[in-house]
């Protein structure tokens, strides 16, 4: 059976680390630009992204979270059999965005300064506002050759690559040191300490007819399943991991 | 040389009219959800399309336009060699129209009902607001089944159907109906009568390195062509086809 993960933050910094690595991966997957549709989904995006980096400066806290993860390689080190050549490279990896992250320039700031993503934003929030006569530049961008539109999209992600990598690579290793537990909702309700804990990552049967809802802080937090449909909600059966 | 249309409405119900029918448009072109970033393109579609038609109520406008347009077929059936029988079928399509559109129930209203849609809705403004944690029954819909997901899918689209076929077949038919002629903006600049013109189409060789900004209003309208890059506007071969 296979199952369904749903990741829960449990702090603001959180909260912002998986929403933007949610629209980097989301530029990824668009900027071939190859389907119907990719070209907002790209845009809509990008302005989100500009958005968020404009409320919040994430340089230093995410700069402080890799080193952090540096620290625990040190441990990794001692558990034999451990591929050591990896574990070295991961630690270049990591030292090297702890050193650059804090120099960097404040992220999305080129991105503000380019005139068609600043046309684009202008209109985006209005209901129809990317119609072509809305945005004739669009228009005209979205038909100007191929490799034409590739160069404007490789320097505007070229911006936002330092951040992709060190979200990338945070949430990567968070993901990967919590284990999942069997925990049991009774009557569609669980709570817990929350302990220092990021995010919550719950896994469950993909065809369990509820989805998680979840409210927390840094002591505890508390998920309910809402049933789908009009059926109630019993005793529901998950993995729950917490990670620090 | 392959060439790029601009269109320009000249009024507040034809500017309706076009974003609507370029938000019906990607609703189709994203409806497979083949690729990624779709679902996010169908979304905003979707909720745009809400929100106009909130604000507007395009029933009897459409009906009234599309009547004209039956009164239009007539001339036509005088021109030797029309294909009557494609024209009777074209005025029945019409007829039909012009019948359903006003006892429709206002356009837009079961979407409002729907309960992913007015959760999907509530986000969608946030920065990254579609994250699963965010609205984690979007993130179980989008890991149902196809079937499952094409069956909401057509539910949602189906209330828009009139709509959609009302306006295509009025945008095809203004469209055909408005000759191209050459014109020439002198340093960028032209300007002419609107006489009760509902859009301008300009027509513009795809190389031309400068894209047009209309404004207008039912007595007159103005062109203008922004440069690309920095070079200067100078003459300006394009054609223009007036719709009324």
């Amino acid at each position: 059976m296979s199952s369904l993960v749903y990741e829960f933050p449990l702090n603001e910094k959180c909260r912002n680390y998986l929403r933007l690595n949610e629209l980097l991966q989301q530029t990824q997957h668009c900027r071939e630009l190859a389907a119907p549709g990719q070209a907002t989904a790209l845009f809509k995006a990008l302005l989100d992204i500009m958005e968020l980096l404009e409320r919040c400066d994430l340089r230093s806290d995410l700069a402080k979270d890799l080193e952090q993860q540096k620290g625990r390689l040190d441990a990794w080190a001692q558990v034999p059999g451990v591929d050591a050549a990896a574990l070295a490279r991961l630690g270049q990896q990591l030292e090297q965005l702890v050193q650059q992250l804090p120099r960097a320039a404040r992220l999305g700031q080129q991105l503000r300064e380019d005139k068609l993503l600043s046309a684009v934003r202008s209109r985006f929030a209005i209901p129809g506002g990317l119609c072509p006569f809305d945005v004739p530049q669009l228009h005209y961008w979205l038909n100007q050759p191929v490799a034409q539109q590739q160069r404007d999209l490789d320097g505007w992600l070229s911006h936002l690559q330092l951040l992709q990598q060190g979200l990338a690579l945070l949430l990567t290793l968070w993901r990967e040191t919590g284990q999942f537990r069997d925990e049991q909702a009774n009557a569609g309700f669980f709570q817990d300490n929350a302990e220092q804990t990021e995010m919550i990552r719950l896994r469950l049967p993909v065809d369990t007819a509820a989805y998680p809802v979840v409210s927390g802080n840094k002591y505890r937090f508390t998920i309910r399943f809402m049933p789908i449909g009009s059926t109630e909600t019993g005793h529901i059966d998950f993995e729950l991991a917490n990670i620090k």
